[in-house]
């Protein structure tokens, strides 16, 4: 049995009035968060972990800002090609840890959700995906309410 | 022999006057860090990343910062009782690796102590815990002494 | 067969005018990384990770910045150095991810060259080094061009 580690990190402005996706899932918000796509910051972060476990570059690599057939589009597809392609080499995933960094909304009761959204689009089970939230205790852009960002460790096993 | 992989961010307010606590030690210094409980940053990232590991929500679901018992507490209370949480299902510490992220003052002469008393907390060996501090190069509100940062990943095993 | 994780966080100041190292590679910009050595924010945070990981103490610990001998040094050789300083207790690498937050130049295409010059400095394979990039989507220290920073994790193997 062979392991890889990966390590993922996004960041997304906030701004007034767009729809606010996070981990899959629609939080009801005054803000939302700036992208290409949805900007889905965990999902990204997670997308990076698995991409860079497998030595298989960034989401930037595979999924560009400057491709239009992306524009607007759900993470969990990206999620879902993500773990398509790491698959196709071998890779299967052990567990996925995840932190959201956001002042607010308090996200506490989002998570179960979440973790079904991102199991469902992986095809694992939700006791391999965690996902925690912090503050930044408004300290710097996050504690601002300027941006949110996500943080997400994998570990991928290949038999 | 299975392993799982978990990673934690924690950010407190720096203010003065406050008690520092670091690493279950006492830091000198002019200001000190603010939470419900000590605001032992080190402490409560190493907590969040032995959770994640184990996908067991978070430190804000286990030790919730509205509980009045849990004001003012000592954290490495609180990493003793992470540790008899992930241990109830059979997970014990491979090894665990952390980083402060403050500006003033050096914290490396305290590091050998904080090091014997996380390994007392969590009845491992001090070789099980690594410790490293960095300063942010006088950058965003570490820099400014606002606030202390610190990381942890921790890798578990089930037999 | 043992295996250990680590955790490399690392930020430089950008200035005018300075020469500007990453991953071992000089970058074509206006500004450059200030620092003791050559301020290569990717190979720190590497070199932080391998020694977390092994146990060893941190950068600050094994290349003080106080240490005349290593001013303006190629970080090359502190990779080197420290990888010595890992295999001498019986660590290899399994595999290093990181991740450099930098908001301009892109520097995509340096990675290819990057993932080389640490692979010939480590004595691994490219495909055990992934580096991937983002920005903070102009927010904070980063996004203000005022620093570069750099995470990196490592998986260690004992045999």
């Amino acid at each position: 049995m062979d392991f890889r580690i990966g390590f993922g990190y996004d960041v997304h402005q906030l701004q007034q009035g767009l729809p606010f996706w996070l981990g899959g899932v629609q939080i009801e918000h005054t803000k939302g968060s700036l992208g290409h796509s949805d900007g889905d910051a965990l999902i990204h972060a997670i997308c990076d972990a698995m991409l860079g476990a497998a030595n298989l570059g960034d989401i930037g690599v595979h999924f560009p800002d400057t491709d239009p057939s992306l524009k607007g589009i759900d993470s969990k597809i990206l999620l879902r090609k993500t773990m398509d392609i790491i698959a196709q080499i071998g890779y299967t995933i052990g567990n996925i840890d995840s932190t959201i960094c956001l002042q607010r909304p308090k996200v506490k009761d989002y998570i179960p959700k979440m973790q079904a959204e991102l199991a469902k689009a992986l095809d694992v089970e939700p006791q391999q995906i965690s996902i925690k939230a912090t503050t930044t205790e408004k300290l710097g852009f996050v504690g601002r309410e300027e941006g949110v960002t996500a943080y997400a460790v994998v570990l991928l096993r290949k038999n």
